[in-house]
């Protein structure tokens, strides 16, 4: 059994190595490849990643994983961990048949072609069979996978394993009632924040400099990491020594640039917070995307959009930016940072409204999945909702339900985990206030280290040991809920918008 | 038969996306890796050479291959030499014993760590056992591929196949004894240079910024390729159409960035000039590193260090600089780049030195090879012949016989090449100053069209059709020699320095 489990070790560690490899081809290609270098890339990506399925879903892989998990019970905590996730990761892929991974693919590559050109020329009727192909293609995958309840399930398990379609509905549920409820009120206060100072134009280079001083400050290593430019932003890693974020900045918004690599910082610091002997295994990746989403949205909006934080960072900030910290104050900032304004697309939505497109886009997909909706009836599901959740009119299709790639690639039930980071986030911080009571003291003396090493404990260490529930019962005393959420939003904006 | 081309075409482009993979992982080492992540990187890079080396010496490759040049009369041109070259990689590498690459890869390991130390403290002996198993690694090796005459043809081969070490002998005889006299009447000469001038700062990114305007009138395709820095600059390519050239800057040296970038330049535009319909195969490589490295020295030194050249390029050079066109001429440039001055280290040896550096080497190597001198005499030998050729006296090793990476990693054979780039870059030039009359006349106008085209038809796009003898004689018309490089270095310096 020694003998297989070293043999696992090394074959697991081969796949990670093609994994890594393909992450860099993929950073690569977003960051610093030239143009016509697109084609190659695609062939050079196509390759490792067959070969990295080829070793995972190999009969050998199998029939070891077998014989490990009949005697998981004789395995020690960390080998019984390694097998299971490794088993449940060959059982997953190995359950789709080949030609059914080359007709997803290739409706995907379609579907993507379609997408663009639909979003392009506002025509979302030339990319309907493209999509009706992909709902069909995600039924059938929910069908080799099989579920309970909703074939939802068997989707959001790629995603967010642990949760269900039915706890979503239930999460959810509350949730877009009184977000919803909450927006309408900010939207009809009469205390709205003044944002004309912003409306300048703010140097580029200081931008991204403040960002670097910042992430050190919030514990990123950059030993073992960096942040370069990329049209959109994403972190990648190659190894929890080797994370790399990416930002863009923009001229004229004071904060996209800030708050995009506080963003990618926190997904960053989960990347470099695995534990260092699960390196080249499974069990080095996030628990789900929710958790990973949960540790980016903790920095970005509960840290990075909060009072005690500015009243640290606004003057270093203005100084970097060659403003007179004099003229701009900490509440200033705090307010602009803070503006609600419900709006057509999800990238660009601000805390408060955020959820709201998720669950719009939740119900629809679900719809689709379990047929109550029909592809062709999207823009009109679409629309009402938005006006229902946002009071938002969609004047056409691209801002509306084009605006999206991922049902393009074949994502369905992946938007959740954007919502979950979110609820996580809070249910998080309500329980770190209480472990941590200096917490805001420390915010506000730009020191982070008691915040980090409760995330690293409760979080990131765990790897994939425990799923995103676990982590948050764990960690919490509560199962998953939208409670802590909608206690932090209603305070922290009643407070903004004198309620 | 038209099958198993198929399917050596795709397995052949299968290894081609693996080795991108693998240069894509080293290029990022050496220009953007956080410094934590060698040791992930180290084993990604050994997961994906080691498929690399499976696939191409699989059973199924060596049988497939046996049939195809079986019946290779019947074959088109194209699959012909496509058949020829993989069928020689494939015989060349597996005909070496799966133990006795892991034999010679742990001893590149120590002997590179082993070297290290030793450069660091002065301390051959310490070096001595690693480098005597290297040396018998590479006789070892020399008995596995096999040879006529000397065992180093068996190594040269690795680097500059159809060249020879009794061909070498014959080229570097008469080469050495009149390069080192033309050496010995330049240091002679009362007609030095001025070169106070240079002793300032020059701005850094001036000096960057100057080279990407270069290499733009050269003919880089920058959607192609791409410029960064590097400690130690190196091209390397993804795909024809992925060519990454590395420079770096000094601010007290006016000429390193430029000439280095010049120099990788010429190689990055031999990769960028293969033919289309061989990208994904062997074919798409250069001849050997000897054409690779003319193509580096042609536009480094024979137009980089031209006269002409400097007409065009002083003022746009010297405004980039902030410097007054006016204060320093193209001729100044030109004498101050050509500074010719013996001294003890290779890679910082002007054009009329370099090669002396060159045939020390090879001389000792071989005679390391073929059992006239041990490993321990190295020092000695070492030294007296710097004076021989050079007249300088080497203070210690580290500046003498340990200043180069190459036999601590088992790279014997190799040192000839850079020699060998010399000379061919002469012998080509002599032909293109007939095959085009008004080169001199196009590059004092910053015009290098004809001059590439020239490369590209001559040299580049043959990619690995034709042997590096062959490359030599279909363009000039004669077998490699150094007669044409004397003629060039001693009109060049005779004028330069008034012998």
């Amino acid at each position: 059994m020694e003998n297989e489990l070293l043999e696992l070790r090394e074959k697991l560690g081969e796949i990670s190595d093609l994994e890594s490899s393909l992450a860099l081809l993929s950073w690569d290609q977003q960051t610093y490849m030239p143009p016509k270098g697109a084609a190659a890339r695609g062939r050079q990506q196509a390759t490792i990643s067959a070969l990295a399925h080829q070793m995972l879903t190999s009969p050998e892989m199998g029939e070891r994983l077998q014989r490990l998990h009949e005697s998981r019970d004789e395995l020690s905590d960390d080998d019984r961990a390694l097998v299971d996730v490794a088993f449940y990761d060959y059982k997953r892929t190995a359950c789709l048949p080949g030609d059914f991974i080359v007709e997803l693919t290739l409706a995907q590559s379609s579907g993507y072609e379609a997408w663009v050109a639909a979003r392009k020329n506002i025509d979302f009727p030339s990319f309907l069979p493209c999509l009706e192909k992909l709902i069909d293609l995600a039924k059938r995958k929910a069908e080799y996978h099989g579920y309970e309840g909703s074939p939802y399930n068997a989707l959001l398990e790629d995603f967010e394993r642990g949760m269900t379609a039915e706890q979503l509905d239930s999460i959810f549920g509350e949730l877009s009632l009184r977000q919803s409820n909450l927006v309408g009120k900010i939207t009809a206060s009469s205390n709205q924040p003044d944002t004309t100072w912003l409306d300048r134009n703010w140097p580029e280079q200081s931008q991204l400099d403040f960002t670097l001083l910042l992430l050190r400050d919030m514990g990123f290593d950059f030993d073992a990491g960096r942040q370069d430019l990329a049209q959109h932003p994403f972190t990648t890693s190659f190894s929890l020594h080797d994370v790399r974020l990416t930002t863009r900045t923009s001229r004229n918004d004071l904060f996209s640039c800030l708050t995009g690599s506080i963003h990618e910082g926190g997904h960053g610091l989960y990347e470099q917070g695995f534990h260092e002997s699960d390196a080249r295994t499974p069990l080095a990746k996030c628990a789900s995307l929710g958790i990973h989403e949960s540790q980016a949205r903790a920095w970005e909006n509960i840290i990075g959009r909060s009072l005690p934080f500015w009243r640290h960072y606004a003057p270093l900030f203005l100084k970097h930016l060659d403003s007179d910290p004099a003229k701009i104050s900490a509440d200033q900032i705090f307010r602009a940072i803070n503006h609600v304004r419900p709006s057509l697309v999800r990238v660009e939505a601000d805390e408060c409204t955020y959820n709201l497109h998720i669950i719009l886009r939740y119900e629809i997909e679900r719809a689709l999945l379990e047929g109550k909706m029909a592809a062709g009836e999207i823009p009109e599901a679409w629309n009402a909702r938005m006006k229902e959740l946002l009071d938002i009119e969609v004047p056409d299709d691209a801002s509306g339900c084009l605006q999206d790639i991922h049902w393009s690639v074949g994502l369905f039930g992946y938007f959740p985990t954007y919502a979950l980071g979110n609820l996580y986030a809070a249910q998080m911080f309500e329980q770190i206030e209480k472990d941590l009571p200096n917490l805001w003291t420390e915010v506000e003396a730009g020191q982070f280290d008691g915040l980090l090493g409760w995330l690293r404990r409760n979080v990131h260490l765990h790897g994939r040991r425990k799923l995103a529930p676990r982590i948050i019962y764990d960690s919490t005393g509560s199962e998953p809920s939208s409670k802590a959420y909608l206690r932090y939003i209603e305070a922290k904006y009643g407070k903004l918008y004198n309620l």
